[in-house]
């Protein structure tokens, strides 16, 4: 039987993660629990990919990750043996048939992160493991105002490295929305790549403008320089999350 | 200086507690982080009084605790004292100087818990810590007949115990809210005064329903027989939330 291209979507709390990516024994990551249940399930040695490495502490709703399996079982069935072997803090929305030469990184054309802030001036106990707590005051329009010298197609040095040295630093950003909502602010990132650390140091730049720590002219200079030591302090990973991956003109056969 | 009496609103995430309430050494309570931080802030031991228990793995977003302070700050300032001092998982909402006389469990006239259930087939791993996973379809309706043969002033012996042997078991069920949102289905109890186990007996109960599994006047006759024994498997502690803690005619003499 020849084996079955797998699309995995995934959800997990990144709080006891070293992040998506295998990272070494004794380092738990997403990659490993999930291959770990795959071979549990299919009773064979299987490597999974990930669309995105996410980093320590990093949360996910639709992280996408691709195998190869020897394999047939209804996706619906799939999907319930895989949760049912699955750790509590990883989940496994959706399982889908996907064309033979589908790549879930390379094939992706847009990544959706959403950063929140709990931006009341007191912690919030229940949403410390999936916020930011800004206590001071955010300028939304100010925020506004920094992202549009953000979104656009360009050389983000100054936000974050590239995964290999000498890659190249252009990227294109698609959208920044910024919205308040009970007392927390959401800050949804679009994109076609992103480099490493970038979505948190755009989101750390956003904050600085909001609090009013830089001008809005400044967040273009910064930009501009593409170096990274001009870059204000990154947002914690404990913010951010990974939402939605898209695959242009790539379909799946199958949906569950 | 005469002691002042100080009303406490506490958020809190209940997975590392064995509840509210002080359970001897070596066993993590909030009672006892509390006492800790306020003693590390007033530089003298405090013994903190709560409002409810809580179980073990039970959230709060409004207990509320009372004790007395020989020190004089701004409640604003005394929160953020406080929370800088607490663990992660305990936050100070609000401090309020309350009348002397004030006690936060017996001058109670009303406690709110919400029930978060997650209603979707699959798992939720963001979800895991705060709601209760019922992947059967649930029949709201249902649910509602049933809550139904509950609200209103009745022995509540077959959904719990007493705080100790021999006392009462009637109590005043003011409302139950069930309502849909987003894959979870949400349950608002609201009543003078609890049970031990009591609203997980009576969500279990509804889920019951809600699947099926008993009809309406089935509930009936459970809470008429009075017996622990007749009542349908309790609803975990990780789906429940004291969120709110009535005080009629008790008005605080500052708020922050």
């Amino acid at each position: 039987m020849d084996p079955i291209r797998v699309r995995l979507t995934l959800e997990y709390d990144g709080t006891d993660f070293v992040g998506f990516q295998y990272q070494g024994a004794g380092r738990r990551s997403v990659q490993e629990e999930l291959e770990r249940a795959l071979e549990r399930v299919t009773g064979s040695p299987v490597r999974v990919h990930g669309a995105g490495r996410t980093d320590a502490g990093v949360h996910a709703t639709g992280q996408v990750a691709h195998c190869d399996l020897r394999w047939r079982l209804a996706p619906e069935t799939a999907r319930t043996a895989l949760n049912a072997r699955l750790p509590r803090d990883i989940a496994v929305v959706r399982v889908q048939e996907a064309e033979p030469g589908f790549h879930c990184r390379f094939d992706a054309t847009g990544r959706t992160y959403r950063y929140t802030l709990w931006n009341r001036d007191r912690r919030s106990a229940l949403l410390s493991r999936y916020t930011w707590h800004v206590p001071e005051p955010l300028d939304l329009e100010a925020m506004r105002a920094a992202a549009g010298e953000l979104v656009g197609t360009h050389d983000f040095a100054a936000f974050g490295r590239p995964a290999e040295p000498g890659r190249s630093t252009v990227r294109r950003l698609r959208r920044i929305d910024i919205r308040a909502w009970r007392g927390t602010v959401l800050v949804t990132v679009e994109g076609n790549a992103f480099l490493r650390q970038m979505v948190r140091s755009l989101v750390g730049t956003l904050v600085h403008a909001g609090r009013g720590k830089i001008a809005t002219e400044r967040v273009r200079t910064i930009r501009e320089s593409a170096d990274r030591g001009q870059c204000p302090p990154i947002a914690p990973p404990w913010g951010l999350c990974l939402v939605r991956v898209d695959y242009d003109g790539q379909r799946p056969i199958l949906d569950s």
